[in-house]
């Protein structure tokens, strides 16, 4: 039986052997949700970059660029990371470079061993899981968490995830039973969960209230994006 | 109002600014647990050494050496670290080197930058509730992990301290939060949540089994350890 185990943030990255792991990124609020929505609104690709810098080099190459720093679009910049800046009208058969900082680092740790790295958020909930549940593969569901420390909503869906892995996984981690505890208590009232979160006051202050709730809606999607070298682009 | 976080590994705690907090580490199977309870029974001072080499440079200076790997007293020490071997009988007015992996590295990290270190264990924990509320400094409760990853037991004491200092005291992170509601839910039969652990199977090879009863049972002692130095003394 293939093992699930939880990383809570990519600091503790290195504990864990995934050579042979799909690894799930997961940064909820908001890059993993936002990725999630532009694929499976037709974007062709998605770049992710560290920095504003990284991003300002794909000027004039014909993609979108996508970049918010303290909850505002960079000035010269198409969007921020706002899931609803990922609409069909403006993703559709584009290649967007995105910058996110939690999320990026994630994932290129991930991708330095990992067999394959892929995104996950609520709204591709179940096609990960299905997508898990066919692979025969270990998992490693790895938070990016907020500045390399623990958050409550990355780990939240950690959990989810483990809740639909348990017939067919091996729960191989205290950090996976911790998570899905945490999201057996909170699962009917997500949102209100999260206002005990120490960045409760930093969401109201961004006033993406409405960003909130609709990253923790559930199987809005069915794109699951993978990494393929520089790029992610859309698996199913 | 004074501010109480939860590191949830030694692995994290680079991320905290604890130039004036008491910091409180936390290795609750067995290490902080036994170090308590040595002192309870009149120990003169505890030095936590982190190997075994270490532990066998001080033999013939008239002190008790503590050394356990894999759950065995390693051969030509005196004890390991179950806290049964900490009795009055053993240990009063003794110093003691005790060899211990997690708990030794997680003090002396915290020692480098930290106000004050000291040991926490659900054996004192209302003891040291009480001193942390008396401070008027913040605290970071410092859990010791397995192998620089989190567990759950170390977690688990770190809530049941959140739990007594909620009202003097602002929760900082959202791991202080996680821990909390662990507790909550744990707390009725802590043994039994345990069992969920990835480690209990582990627990059970040790043969263990009445240390960690031992462990979880709330204030037997009010002794508080304290770092100074390269030695644990009492505090109070």
């Amino acid at each position: 039986m293939p093992k699930i185990e939880v990383c809570l943030t990519p600091a503790l990255l290195h504990l864990y052997d995934i050579e042979n792991s799909i690894v799930v990124v997961i940064d909820i609020l908001r890059a993993t949700s936002s990725i999630t929505y532009g694929f499976e609104n037709g974007a062709t690709a998605i770049i992710p970059v560290m920095d504003v810098e990284d991003c300002e080099t794909y000027r004039d190459l014909g993609y979108l660029l996508a970049a918010e720093r303290n909850g505002e679009v960079v000035t010269g910049f198409d969007f921020g990371n706002s899931p609803f800046s990922y609409t069909k009208e403006k993703v559709e058969n584009q290649t967007i470079v995105l910058t996110t900082t939690n999320g990026t680092k994630a994932m290129r740790m991930a991708q330095e061993r990992a067999y394959e790295v892929i995104v996950g958020s609520f709204l591709n909930i179940t096609a990960v899981c299905n997508y898990l549940k066919q692979q025969n593969k270990d998992v490693l569901l790895l938070c990016a968490g907020w500045k390399d420390n623990f958050n409550l909503e990355d780990t939240l869906f950690a959990g989810a995830v483990v809740a639909q892995l348990t017939d067919g996984f091996a729960l191989a981690d205290d950090a996976g039973v911790a998570a899905l505890d945490m999201y057996e208590q909170a699962k009917t009232d997500l949102r209100g969960y999260l206002r005990k979160s120490s960045h409760s006051h930093r969401l109201i202050k961004l006033n993406i209230e409405e960003d909130v709730q609709f990253c923790l809606k559930p199987d809005l999607c069915t794109a699951i994006p993978v990494l393929r070298n520089e790029k992610l682009v859309r698996l199913t």
